[in-house]
């Protein structure tokens, strides 16, 4: 069990820990050798849905970093598949839908799914969390889940889309399938959130990573509220993520139900600071481009993030997107280092 | 030889003619029938460099929609492939280059080539522009480039990438290659758009669909300038065009070289003229996603733009990024009506 001491926690509560916090996005992934040993012959949504294997994936970047906190390993839309969803990942594309969600039948269709189906078939995920957390001793572990939006986009697409036009078309044509959609995907993260936090996750962490392709008028009135109920009501600190979304980081506070928000590395953290206010943590920010970079160039990089984080009320340190899976991971764990030396 | 007078460049220029001109990228391709019948068995660079092919593409549009500007049928990576370089546009994926350009070597070695190439090698751009402007009579003809940034992040990256990572990387890491790269670009771009003005363009737009992913900060230091120098010296009206850029859409005024900035869906144009100011012309910003959603919505949303465009100096109506592939083209023609009769 994780202490209420441990940094990552301490900093979701306002506080300022002597260590600054740091965990990477995706940092359970491709990147690391020995995850991609482990995959061999394994598709990713089995991978998921296979305890042990999904534990330890989990905790290979916790031994290998010394980060200070566990990522549990699934995917955005495995709650879908335990709703029975027809839904594969496809190596190099991402999530493709059976049949996608277009018309207001298709919405009837799918949101006739009871959402507490999720929360009874997460058995594999509770089983895989359950030795995950007794495994990390001190340090927390955080759970995740698609937002609405994020999810609809593949959903109503089938598969990936740049701009995800045709979740965007539903939400201005036809508002009462689209609040119906998002409304049961809310519910569907929030029952996901849920069972990851009975299992033992000490966080949990809202992606919405295609929410950047709103406008911010579009997003306070179509998916703010929906994204708002699946992370309201849960007793463990909650993280809002997205990218692209500096022009509405304060909405994406969800009126203080979010602990911490995140930054990508478009918006400087002091910049965003100023934003956000005195009620939230700042977690990011990182540009992934920089992992690339000769050394000297990360690190005048990494300590600008720690410096300009001191505006925030609390800074945990992260990537503004998840670790590219070319990424050599020696980089990673001397940026944990750094980070943990910087004071 | 268009007229002074034609809507566009009086929008150009500044001034607001009793119809507010009306065009869309990539209105030349495929969302036409006629334009996917021509295209049979022709690759697209091939189609971009024979003359009757390039002309006949640039006049379909013109002649079915009756909008009030022809956008030369090219590519960005057009002018590349006149200097030399090794590309060819893989069919749903885009530009592709035999040899990424990712070391300082690689950059001296493109960088060796004398831009002048371009502008003497651009016979069969210049046939094809003087024929179109011939036949277009008073519809002004825009000729177009892409931003250094935008093809230094395909050449960088060797492809399309999502969050251009490896220019952004060389960006930080090696200022000076990225300079060298950029400049060199820049000088590449300025002669294509020279070209096509020689030619009889009445106007110019340079594309960096890309720059979104840069933060405010990156783009001030290491694109602007490069930029500039692309756009700068011509003597016809040009149009800065740019996507996810509201987070620094003052500096896509370029210092005052652009008579005209786009604006993507995502920044309501009242709030955009507020941001540039009362020396520029705003172009854009219909939400491509709305060119799915029931005429209704579309109509209304239409309707919004062009009045929250009565901000701005002046207004150009188009899409706030190209016409995705898959619209049904008698929408568009139905905008182009609406546009042209709402006074």
């Amino acid at each position: 069990m994780a202490s209420p001491d441990a940094p990552l926690l301490r900093a979701l509560n306002g506080d300022r820990p002597e260590r600054t916090p740091v965990w990477f996005m995706r940092q359970a992934g491709r990147s690391l050798p020995e995850y991609r040993e482990l995959r061999v012959g394994t598709r990713m949504l089995d991978a998921c849905l296979t305890p042990d294997l999904a534990a330890e994936i989990t905790l290979q970047p916790v031994r290998r970093h010394g980060v200070d906190a566990g990522i549990f390993f699934s995917d955005i839309v495995v709650p879908l598949r335990l709703a029975g969803v027809e839904v594969e990942i496809e190596p190099g594309r991402g999530p493709v839908f059976a049949s996608p969600v277009r018309t207001a039948a298709d919405v009837d269709r799918l949101t006739s799914i009871d959402p507490d189906v999720v929360a009874q078939s997460a058995g594999p995920i509770k089983e895989a969390i359950r030795y995950v957390t007794q495994e990390l001793g001190d340090v927390p572990l955080i759970g995740f889940a698609g937002a609405p939006f994020t999810l609809a986009a593949y959903l109503v697409e089938g598969g990936p889309s740049k701009e995800h036009m045709r979740a965007r078309a539903m939400m201005a044509g036809d508002p009462a399938s689209w609040n119906k959609l998002a409304g049961w995907l809310a519910q569907v993260s929030h029952a996901f959130l849920g069972a990851q936090i009975e299992a033992g996750a000490s966080a949990v962490q809202l992606f919405d990573s295609w929410a950047g392709s709103l406008s911010p008028a579009a997003y306070r009135k179509s998916i703010a509220p929906h994204s708002t109920a699946a992370l309201a009501g849960h007793d463990v600190p909650v993280i809002h993520f997205g990218v692209g979304t500096g022009p509405f980081l304060d909405d994406m506070r969800l009126g203080g139900v979010a602990d911490a928000v995140g930054v990508d590395w478009r918006m400087p953290l002091d910049e965003a600071a100023g934003i956000v206010g005195e009620d939230v943590t700042l977690q990011g920010n990182i540009d992934p481009a920089m992992l690339q970079a000769p050394w000297p160039t990360l690190e005048a990089h990494v300590r600008d993030v720690l410096s300009r984080g001191e505006a925030a009320r609390a800074h945990i340190v992260n990537l503004g997107h998840g670790v590219p899976p070319e990424t050599d991971p020696d980089v990673l764990t001397r940026i944990v280092e750094l980070v943990h030396e910087a004071q």
